[in-house]
């Protein structure tokens, strides 16, 4: 290697460079959590590969299949779209054809809490990993995405953060994960249901789904809005699965949580949504004139937060 | 293993068995080339792995991209459906991420082609091998099925066939292709323009994308459309590629031709479309009432072609 090792963001971008252009078909391009097309589609595909994005003696091929089709729809939610039909690419060693099927049911079944069909998909063998690659495509008359936040929003979490990343890091150090870390990663939530009506209320100004991280993420929040989001540290609500731990919470990612920014005075009908579906949704820090994203304790004193996150290209969970 | 290894074929129709339910986003499920959604969506996903698609001591990344993107703007075009955006899934080694690039040219050289913007996509690092997945979505008023064929109908293909699989049968054995073999197998041909013509125009009235064989791809009309598909074996033009090898022709696939029949009569109309957009539109042979799929000679004597044709699961052109 020559230079600098790329990132995962880097050569994101790089590609971007290469394949997109303006187009009359295309409403939002590349840079969001999925495209929208002329028609109101929104489309996005998510791949899982097995020793980078899970591995099958943390969980079953069928676990594995649920999560990418789980991280698919994530980012359909994520535009304040109703998913529609799923798509899946599948490579599976030929020495075992029944993973395709086993994976493949994992994917249905995340689909069918959803309701949501497959209509189509490819299959190849492969001499390597197990490699799972899910499209989703959703509608939707009008989209949210990352550059709504405005000085003066609220920022809010879905759910809980940190359980699957300390899954991960148990499995990477030999230790068995806390059950509910465990359950965390194998069966992320759904928040298609709570996504849909904050968009349709037009509550969520800006949300991404936060699977890099919540800094990671909201950081992308902040570049896309031109704006300050100040997380507060005691607000952030950590899963039981992290056991307190903080840094899992703000950096570890994998959970399929969604970060959002509403308007003022929209925090009653948020909780209210909240409690209709069934999802914690957490006020955590305030959006500010300025740029990037600080995490800071109620006295204003602010955290090192780094640039840590989750590039599934330089550092995943496994080798 | 236990019990008879299981074929592609088998394993997509248990996947499909899987995954597939009605819905009322969708006007046509899996089985076709693509997918057919409400608002005119046509969808499609084409997967590549180093080592079965291709070898990069063969082509290097970036015909390895465009090759996956024709294949994916292939079955967009077999619907008679205008191809709008592209998404790529790429996983790649940690050690060379430049081949992510490479591959992303090559995909948006082949888009160029076609006025197709790459709208997203996802990148992973990978232990094995390259994988591309692309995902192809176009729009279509009405879409052109496998179901169509009608006895009186008349066979037709585009181009010439088996100039890809010569390709691949000579680097297989170690020889070096013939140039023209290679062209064909590094640079596969752009059949969008002449299919939206032929469906524009009511003159396809099924069609499919031959690329896993002439024989094997027929007999899926034949199967979808209840009718005896009756090729002429001189009739069949064989790429100059291929050398005279009628078999590489009929069973060869790799090539993203298509087949598709006309109502009688259509034949000036056609002949003109295909002189209009610069490609060779052959009549192969006709539709009976019947089943399945027969090579004739002028005679009427039937030619023994098998059940072979290119099974990406179980006989992939590289081990």
């Amino acid at each position: 290697m020559t230079g600098p090792r790329l990132g995962e963001a880097e050569i994101v971008e790089r590609l971007v460079q290469i394949g997109w252009k303006g187009s009359r078909a295309v409403r939002l391009g590349p840079g969001d959590d999925a495209a929208f097309l002329r028609g109101g589609v929104v489309i996005s595909t998510d791949l899982a590969v097995e020793g980078v994005h899970f591995r099958l003696d943390w969980i079953d091929a069928e676990g594995a299949g649920f999560r990418a089709a789980a991280a698919a729809l994530s980012d359909i939610a994520a535009m304040g779209a109703k998913p529609e039909v799923l798509l899946v690419s599948l490579a599976v060693p030929p020495s075992s054809p029944e993973l395709a099927e086993s994976v493949q049911r994992g994917v249905a079944s995340a689909a069918d809490r959803v309701e949501v069909a497959i209509v189509g998909g490819d299959l190849s063998r492969t001499p390597g990993p197990v490699v799972v690659d899910v499209v989703a495509v959703g509608r939707a008359h009008a989209v949210v995405t990352r550059s709504g936040a405005r000085p003066g929003h609220a920022v809010w979490v879905t759910g809980a953060l940190g359980g699957a990343a300390a899954a991960v890091a148990a499995w990477s150090d030999g230790r068995s994960p806390h059950p509910a870390a465990r359950g965390r990663f194998a069966s992320p939530p759904n928040r298609v249901p709570v996504a849909l009506e904050l968009a349709r209320k037009g509550l969520a100004r800006s949300m991404i789904d936060i699977s890099d991280g919540l800094v990671v993420d909201t950081g992308r929040v902040a570049k896309a809005s031109c704006a300050l989001l100040a997380l507060r540290r005691e607000l952030v609500p950590v899963h039981p699965g992290a056991e307190g731990d903080l840094k899992l919470a703000l950096q570890g990612g994998e959970d399929y949580e969604l970060m959002f920014t509403a308007p003022p005075g929209a925090e009653a009908r948020i909780v209210a949504i909240g409690e209709e579906v069934q999802v914690p949704l957490t006020r955590i820090g305030s959006v500010r004139e300025g740029e990037g994203v600080v995490v800071e304790d109620a006295s204003g004193a602010r955290m090192e937060v780094g640039c840590g996150g989750f590039d599934h290209f330089a550092d995943g969970p496994a080798e």
